[in-house]
């Protein structure tokens, strides 16, 4: 007989993420009431934001509970229905996190046309870290034809999409990440104008040879060092949207850096840090576009795919460790 | 015979400016030609920005060049005109800088009116300082009633604007100066709503108590451990101007301070430097808003006034000290 299996957080880590934050439960497959559906899970989306909220601090998301279903978006085939809007088969995405069988409120799902692209994406580049991208860089960062845009983390889901979609408005792209391989893939497959390596390239060289006209956008995944060098080279009036600070989630004691504000002044720079969901009444305008990128080939994908449900939290530290090429996911 | 006084930067200062920077040139009064004015000055404007004229770095302003007039606002009387706009006894503002007799463009210099308000808060609180509060504060602070805004450099010529324009606005507001005299004044005279001396107030626990809200606007004139201090207090979506940074600007070896961008992430917050410039399209919609608020009492001004045209120098120095309530000003 089937059951739901889930993650819950077991406890806060200190520094690191470890198994021992995680705790496996299986349980009896819940029945749905009026207005909810049983789903059967086929992938769950592994991303940094997750390790934020896994702290207990003041931050824009509820921290998980001790206790509670780690949580995170999630794609499932509708097993049983009891909302009119879904019936059995239907594809859904929904945010019930990491669990094999969960019963959800059906108003809390959306439905996933299994046309449009691979299920998958509607986690990926058509969902929430596609979403972020176009939204953080068309929004914030308003990149113009000709301009210089820099991208930290671009070797991962939303970093790739940023330098895609930069690309696809004219401007100057330039990526970084930490490793050979994905450097390899963002210049030969998806047309990045220069790459580098921050574990291997000496920083401020590497930016300043990159980047001779400056810098008009910098896209931050990442934070930390990488970004005080980015900083040195911003223009007057350049845009840096906050997407992510993956290099600090895991600091117990931050380092202090040099302080930004008197470049900001003199460089009339404008630094914004934002949320996805700040755009939901807007992301219906954004995946009918992005799924025409797709279909013309002007936007790809890459996914990097762990399987086995029990594997999740090894695919959620291999984010941090900075080797994961493209959108982490699990296949249930 | 009267003769032309002009102060000429001498040498770049390495951290503090000294008077060894300045000299003083007396030379013939010029002749004007078709287009020009010869103008008395009356009054010259001191202000913050002129210290990061006086370094050769890369800066939204030209360097000041050694051996050149020492840039800045003027008003003055026009004593004889070979331009169609103006005759002998206008008074007009511009841009000519510390000397007592210059000849100047008629293009560049615009007529003020001295029924208006006294012809000096055309440099001040209706000139470049005021519209720097206005346009800093409304365009990229957006104060909404209710909300939170600090001020630092507060009893400075352009923080008593901001937070005058805040409270017009229905904000609650705290200032951040450096004297007693100054917070007695911003309180009792412009109705803050509490003020902290940050020489004498333990700062962070200072603005805990002065804002239990947290802040949603932070104006920043000053930057440095102020600043700090302030952004762990940030709200979601807070909006920090940013205008000057004054306690940097005569230090050597700027020391490393917290790094803000992880702050910035999670309370969805948005830093922009900015210049008064930018603005010059929509000044004359400014003005008379101002002038409006002048008139029924809702924008009250202060002056610092230092007499004697050789003394332009040490009123400049007088920034730097914190002690200067309100604008500072030379009489010629």
């Amino acid at each position: 007989m089937t059951q739901n299996q889930r993650f819950v957080l077991a406890s806060r880590p200190d520094g690191m993420p470890t198994r021992d934050n995680f705790e496996l439960k299986t349980e009896e497959v819940g029945t749905p009431k009026e207005g909810e559906v049983l789903i059967e899970t086929l992938y769950l989306s592994v991303d940094p934001y997750m390790r934020g909220r896994m702290n207990d601090s003041k931050s824009y998301a509820k921290p998980y509970e001790i206790g509670g279903t780690f949580g995170g978006g999630a794609v499932g085939r509708v097993t049983e229905s009891r909302h009119a809007s879904y019936k059995e088969g239907d594809t859904v995405q929904g945010g019930w996190g990491w669990q094999t069988h969960p019963v959800v409120n059906g108003d809390q799902v959306v439905k996933v046309d299994p046309d449009l692209a691979p299920i998958q994406t509607s986690i990926g580049v058509l969902g929430m870290p596609g979403l972020t991208a176009y939204f953080g860089l068309l929004d914030i960062g308003q990149p113009k034809e000709g301009e210089t845009v820099v991208v930290s983390g671009a070797g991962g889901a939303v970093g790739m999409v940023v330098g895609q979609i930069a690309k696809i408005k004219g401007a100057r792209v330039i990526g970084i990440s930490g490793s050979e391989e994905k450097n390899r893939y963002l210049s030969e497959e998806l047309g990045f104008d220069a790459v580098i390596n921050y574990k291997t390239d000496s920083l401020p060289e590497a930016l300043e040879k990159a980047c001779p006209d400056g810098v008009d956008v910098y896209f931050d995944n990442v934070g930390g060092e990488i970004s005080d060098a980015v900083f040195q080279l911003l223009n007057s009036n350049a845009r840096v949207p906050i997407c992510g600070q993956i290099s600090q989630y895991n600091v117990k004691n931050p380092e202090p850096g040099p302080r930004f504000l008197p470049l900001l002044l003199t460089r009339t720079a404008l630094v914004k840090g934002f949320l996805v969901n700040q755009y939901q009444d807007r992301y219906s305008e954004a995946i009918p576009e992005m799924a025409g990128w797709l279909k013309d080939g002007k936007l790809k994908y890459k996914e990097n795919v762990i399987e086995g449900f029990d594997k999740a939290p090894e695919a959620f530290f291999g984010l941090f460790s900075g080797e994961n090429l493209g959108k982490q996911l699990v296949k249930v």
